[in-house]
């Protein structure tokens, strides 16, 4: 089933989740489910659910519901789990290698190829068997390995620099870890993660089920 | 300007990038905008950011658009940023370590008050000045300091057994960094991190742009 027009970027943030809930469901050998219990489950609105999947052409059965298996394959290929992204982080701090240490990225076709610090004292060492490797290659390894995607966790204050090197030598996408909403005047595509976010979430939720303090 | 009702899940998810962009606002000296200029700046529609507001009563004055200042403050006063949360972090590997380091928190209300392990290694090493503790303590401190909320960063198979301890022991709030939607049988309030939706997301928007490969 290919794309028939372009999904709202709504729709396309709620599909890694479906993915994971199919992935569950799965794993607990449920081979079918209704657009009503995967809503129960999910806390989506079974319309809301039917709508999303009717982007893609729909996939579920009048009286039979989604079988959980293709549901779960359509998705990985829309998402794009097969098509395998050559991966760099820059910036080994704390975060850098906890990202490559992260073993979920692989499964969900992300393959971490190389990383790349300024730190003296973090060059040469291994993470994953792979040595980290200086900023200045940068452009060359981008080139050699036809790199798709630069994770960056370098300081705030490095990180536009950084991005627009990466940028320019091709890389397609950016996974941004710096709290701001970088933008660049590139083609590239930007996803911001704003870590604080979710936090600020947690804390307005505290607050309106415990009160304020 | 208190709470009216009970604001929908998705309004309180967008408030902390318009409390982002109204700082951004504040650092570029704009003191007022119209929701017509926030919204091309957010790339969210001017008749949904004034949706969102008026949740909260409204702020903006017809003619006059938003005072920047003051939105920011009361947008920041309703996600509790001047409730200072106080947070604990269990997990003191890499993702923990970064966490702690994470300056952006105590910006936002949230005070790193301990951090946990269970690794010998770590066991009275030194993260910005406080001594990772062994878990053996978590029910004694959260007692003892009142925590609001716990930071789990702990592996996979560890996280439903922790999360029990802590929720009993009468922590808030739960940010839960395990690839997993972590639900209780307790009051406690959890946010589930999912770091590979948004990857996923990135790989998804770098298909539509730059095809399959």
């Amino acid at each position: 089933m290919s794309l028939k027009k372009k999904v709202s970027i709504a729709v396309v943030r709620r599909l890694p989740r479906y993915y994971r809930y199919l992935s569950d469901l799965l794993s607990m050998d449920i081979t079918r489910i209704s657009s009503k219990e995967l809503s129960a489950r999910m806390n989506i609105t079974a319309s809301q659910i039917r709508q999303d999947l009717n982007c893609f052409g729909g996939f579920g059965q009048q009286g039979y519901g989604y079988n959980v298996e293709s549901l779960y394959k359509e998705i990985g290929n829309i998402l794009g789990v097969n098509d395998r992204f050559k991966t760099i982080i820059i910036g080994a701090g704390n975060m850098g290698q906890a990202l490559a240490h992260y073993g979920n990225f692989e499964k969900r076709g992300f393959d971490i190829i190389g990383i790349f610090d300024i730190n003296p004292d973090l060059l040469g060492k291994k993470i994953k068997n792979m040595e980290i490797m200086h900023t200045d290659n940068l452009e060359d390894f981008i080139t050699k390995n036809q790199v798709d995607i630069a994770i960056l966790t370098v300081p705030h204050e490095q990180t536009r620099e950084v991005a627009e090197r990466v940028a320019r030598a091709g890389v397609k996408g950016l996974w941004n870890f710096s709290p701001m909403d970088l933008k660049l005047h590139y083609d590239t595509v930007i996803e911001n993660v704003h870590l604080s976010d979710s936090l600020m979430v947690l804390g307005y939720r505290i607050k309106e089920k415990f009160g304020s303090k």
